[in-house]
């Protein structure tokens, strides 16, 4: 393999003549051999680093600090990590340095060669654009990356996990409709219990999505504060004091969303709180899709030995040894990654409370959970919209058999005859196999006619409106 | 002991004579001796529920459900549970049913029997108040005990966690400005970096903790939203179709807080998802807290042999075996506390994801984990207010000590030589044990005027500033 | 309230005149007001401490670092320690100082001050028996505290839990045999599938419960390696060079169980890895209890829209609402105590790894965890076992009917005739709602005697035995 | 690209021509498009199918099960999976059906491809190697994947995580040898204490390290107990009675370990309890490793304003800000693998508590996330012994610095005048910031000879010795 040579204040290093990267990221490329296979730094983390060193330079020229010519190779160079061009030339693994220095270094180096293959000057030349000193100009890592991070997690959210959830909430919402009169015995502790609609209890799930949906958008506003400006220490040590406004701006701008600088930047170093927010938000998300995906496969389960009220697509041959069965396969994807999420957040939150004085460095461990479980969920949601949820259907001649069986029916009688007369009568009826009808007439507490005039299960399920 | 006959619909049972609890209760009593010493169900629940009965028993009343001088009855001995005068007939555990029926049928029976008593009635008449068919009159144990649990975990908050927060952030923020230009040694990875303030430095865990109360106030306002009004299933089955609003504005009228019926009824029993973001947000307080108690004591670490640049009040001896030693104890027990809290939310995600069709039957259990972690929260920041934050003291000598030798201060120069002549000055000066000064001038890379103009610690802090 | 003086080195305290501790724990008491009602220092490890500080003056007496006389005053105050007479006189919390230097000192306070009541003299006077130079001889907080945490997790594991988990494996063990025979559908995926024996799925609670048990007692002999010997930071400083090993003898020979002095005291201090083993182990216990709980609860729903193939006892009235209704309470109280295991848990691992150099500050919290874990673990293993395993009773009937419907027994003909045509008999009986011998037979595939002799479900459940 | 038809009992399905996988690969393939980057199964699990396959066809035909011929081809096919040859047929992904169905029907369909081809047969002609009824023979997913994953899992660990462990624990344990006599502080509560020596303090880590291998060595032998034989629900269904003990075998013969049928079959579907304990040891490990980096950092910090007493290797620049900085990103990138094993630890707890009757559906994940702590582990683990452990050295001349100043080595004089005594000489040490021996002398508890011969610290790091 041709080699180039590369310096960095350490000394010299060889690297593959045809990658942009220099010194710095093939050190840590040969220092941390560690899940090169499956943890790359995530590609929203590039190019959101593309979007970042884009704005400083625009930020950098706009305020003086860098000649104008510079800025625009860079801003050139930029583009194409955030076009996804230069992909390949960013090789480094999340296990680095905690700081994500490592990852900040391949962009400045990166982009700075580019930049000076664009004026026509070999790699490694760093002139006339110097990865530190005009690529990273007023800039840390420790400002830097968790900008990226933020920037990333956002995009991420917006482009991907909201409209997934988005999607499977109007699927659910459309059956809450569709069902909403279809009564159908209602559980609770498991066991039989008052009736309520199908169309009531997939609405219930949409309730908890759509609180879901909004607690992370919420918890998404405290990522639109930017670290950036804060240099090494939170002080801005090096930059203009107007960098990490002006810079926000440009991101913004870049993106269209509404990021800002940090109004504390030390805080904004030493700790990542609102990506734990937002971790914790992803984790009530998968809280309720999981009880959602756990709802769908009980009410599916049987057919016959379970309680098989819905009826799931048979997408593929459930068993390699017992013909014909079918299972809840996209439920068990789903709820599997919720698991992972459940995870991820574990992580997010320990990491989260691991810093110390002006820097956290877990930034990477931190920023490779959030977007995993982003990227999961969005395409497990997806898959279940499109595989389960949309052409699941109600089974309802099993509905109608539980229904006429649920001895809860008769909570309604509680307002005539009171709690303690009632339970007589379900327990006679449970004790000698007969309906409740039968039960309370023989007991004597009302007439057959009062019966069927006050238990009415559609009437229970709303009880606003008899 | 001298017992009564107490009966509910599986029969008889004896209670001791002089409690107020009935045949329900005792049930649960005998069948789950479980953590009776440290366990019970929290008291703040308890005198939730005594809100809730007061308010449901005017809600009643005022929609004609229920007569006035049953409901009046029912007031006054709801009256007393809210005042604490009936803690002792509340003897049941945490681990019992997982809806708290056992504690909602306690509260009715409690309520019933001391109204009948007021009433002129004897114990276990269940005339004329009945505690199903009045006291629990248009409720259920599925909608009445995730009521009181908001309610008492919005109150636990408001009451004692808000203002311990406030107490400890006005402390901080206080020697924020007190050591606003006090100039030390900044650390990143744990190795010296460039200055900061004493005041950026306790700043910054003022700003964690400020945006943690923050989010933890936003997370509350789910809690305002009561499940009353669902009853057993999320319908309302049996229940005035007005009752819910009506109840939870007596709830809000009594407590002067913003409570009000939820939006879906039905979620509100089946998941708990506003108590796990609340749970979460706790967790990112105790991040936060965790990060400025480790902060504390590594600044306080040595004396000798350690950063030392703060000084802890000595209250206690340190060690049975090491005379003279002083501990950075009140660190100790709200890390420990931290954990604790860590724990507890795993316990309500866990808890919160487990729910099946209409019910989750985690909720005493969640309520717990929630009641424990504000109440250990409260009480030890509390403590380490006032016997750690409050004095602690800047070590001077030694912060100066090292700031002096901080090799990073070179950083001010990269603007005026480059990055990379910077880290040659900084280099040699660490190998050959020059000041930094020294080192620079002999690379003739500036003059000592030069430097001394340039690298000025205080003005390292504030860049804007210069 | 009389109040008499108590010294330390930090100058003199006022503590109340009737109780025995001293200065050290009075600070204590003052400075650390978090969770005084139900976080005390758990009961156990003041017993142990009782143990610890009796064999420390016999081991020592032995050695000849302590007269005779006052280590027979100390051991005759520790034993009342043991037997639990003074526990009024340890009112210290857990969230104090994270070594435990504060129950350490408190256990040598009221020993010193009972053993000079003994000996006739005044509380306070420290003399003839002094607290630090007598009572903690040759012990310092950082080996006694993790040694008393070992010997009071041992010896509740093996005086509540092992035996506990072993009445409830026996009932299980019981009904394996019972149902051997009784064929029924079994399940994956929450599907039907081929048929196996109530026997044989309860055998699978008692497998994993078994093997739970046994890694538990596998991790146990973890923590029968004590710290004591190594005081202050390992290195046994100040103590006998034997007395670490003598101690351990006497401890041992006090608990009848094999205790030892650590291999290496300064891991034995700087983490507890032991103990976060056992609660691993335990949380293995948990998981085996809770995927228990949960198959009894759904073999139980219902009893009509659910499976209902279990009958549970029923202990309460389910519901205050819904007249007649049963619940699963045992599996729910259960399921939560494992739900706070598992969150114990958390905090058990999260503390083991926040060591620092020679010593880990979080052993009180490790300690309440643990110890918590092990008591409600005990009683809800033995409350489940009572009010619901032991008198649970299959539903004969119900079993019957699931069997007979199912579709999946068609997996006994893939040897005969092959997959892809037992397939074709499952769809075709599925979609025609025929019998499987019907559809078999319609299909030409085999013969209704070949059905019949091939098709046995009892031969299913025991393929060896045809 | 050329396609080919596939058939399964649902129908048609077309495959890429060039690919040995059939119809069932194909659907999961389509309805699973989740993770498809980063969270393909594992190859290990791949592999460890090529292992299981191999020797069930082996089983199978000395057991008369099937011809040997056809066993001949399968096992052909099955050694190319276990040497990697058609890695590229397994495309699936870890979020599909949670028996891993998918994978074993891949693992079938691919070996009978590749069988047929071998024969001279077309690719999905399905003969003469029939994917479930000749490779799957005897076998269900739901007893082949958790084979897999345990056989994949023992090879992982002993491969690559055990040999890791021992090269770090050697490097340790030389410099623990090196250092036996390097005296310096120690550190409680991070405040300076009773001097150790620098080998004790290595040894510490060591013993963690050691006894976390011992403790994952013991976890690991309950994953030799496999669930083959089991088939579809525990019974043993259509495999010959032998078969999972003969299968067992081969497998034992194949790896060299000790790998036999499980007890219960029955518990080995529906739970994974020995992966959990498994994961739990892994997480001790990480517990032990986690303490040990951070204590390094710790060490290391400064190198002017921090503790200084360890020199790391500098591998990289540290800062693209702050010129000349070296951090130690080696324990950076351990302890956030160390956290990823924490939240993977997480994950495998509650997957597997989650499974119902006679199966757990959280395999593929499980199976994946200890797969990965295992690998990251591995890795980082080689990469600290190489880039930092190996070469990091003692700062004697700080260490001699910060002992000369320590006041904990008062200690050494409470046998001979009193803790009381040398608490005042510590106070009016550090009070008067004289050096102890001053303030003993001038106190007049002993002579300065007395003090010389006391305190001395390399006696006080071994008592045992004097």
């Amino acid at each position: 393999m041709d080699k180039r040579r590369e310096t960095d204040t350490l000394g010299e290093v060889w690297v593959p003549a045809d990658r942009y990267w220099g010194a710095q990221t093939q050190r840590s490329l040969e220092h941390f051999p560690i899940g090169v296979k499956n943890h790359r730094m995530p590609l929203p983390v590039i190019r959101a680093f593309g979007i970042l060193k884009k704005a400083a330079a625009q930020a950098n020229a706009e305020l003086g600090e860098l000649p104008r010519d510079l800025a625009e190779l860079i801003v050139r160079a930029a583009q194409e990590v955030i076009e996804g061009k230069l992909d390949e030339h960013f090789p480094l693994v999340v296990f680095q340095t905690g700081s994500g220095t490592h990852s900040n270094m391949n962009a400045n180096e990166v982009i700075a060669n580019r930049a000076n293959e664009l004026a026509g000057q070999p790699l490694g030349s760093k002139s006339p654009v110097h990865p530190n000193d005009h690529v990273n100009r007023g800039q840390s890592s420790n400002d830097t990356f968790p900008t990226a991070m933020y920037v990333a997690t956002v995009l991420e959210l917006r482009r991907h996990l909201y409209p997934a959830v988005e999607t499977l909430r109007d699927t659910l919402a459309r059956k809450t409709e569709e069902y909403a009169e279809l009564v159908k015995t209602g559980r609770t502790h498991l066991m039989d219990a008052a009736p309520i609609t199908l169309g009531q209890e997939i609405g219930s799930w949409v309730a908890q999505i759509e609180d879901a949906l909004a607690f992370l958008r919420l918890a998404e506003e405290g990522l639109h504060e930017l670290a950036i400006g804060g240099t090494a220490v939170g002080t801005g040590l090096n930059a203009h004091p107007h960098f990490g406004e002006v810079c926000a701006e440009y991101i913004a701008r870049e993106t269209g969303l509404p990021f800002r600088s940090a109004r504390n930047r030390f805080a904004a170093l030493a700790a990542h709180d609102a990506l734990v927010n937002v971790s914790a938000a992803l984790r009530t998300l998968a809280n309720a899709l999981f009880k959602m995906a756990n709802d769908v496969r009980w009410l599916a389960s049987g057919p016959d030995a379970g309680i098989g009220e819905l009826i799931l697509p048979a997408n593929e041959p459930g068993s390699s040894i017992m013909p014909g069965k079918v299972n809840p396969t996209q439920c068990e994807a789903l709820t599997m990654v919720c698991v992972r999420v459940f995870a991820n957040d574990t992580a997010i939150a320990f990491a989260g409370n691991q810093g110390n004085f002006q820097l956290n460095v877990y930034k990477p461990l931190m920023a490779h959970a959030a977007l995993e479980s982003i990227e999961l969920l969005s395409q497990s949601i997806l898959a279940f919209e499109r595989y389960c949820a949309r052409d699941m259907q109600p089974n309802r001649e099993r509905i109608r058999e539980h229904l006429e069986r649920n001895l809860m029916l008769v909570t309604a009688l509680n307002p005539h005859i009171g709690y303690d007369k009632a339970a007589a009568i379900a327990k006679k009826a449970a004790a000698e196999r007969k309906t409740l009808k039968q039960a309370a007439v023989e007991l004597g507490y009302l007439t057959a006619e009062e019966f069927d005039r006050w238990v009415d299960p559609l009437a229970m399920t709303r009880p606003g409106m008899h």
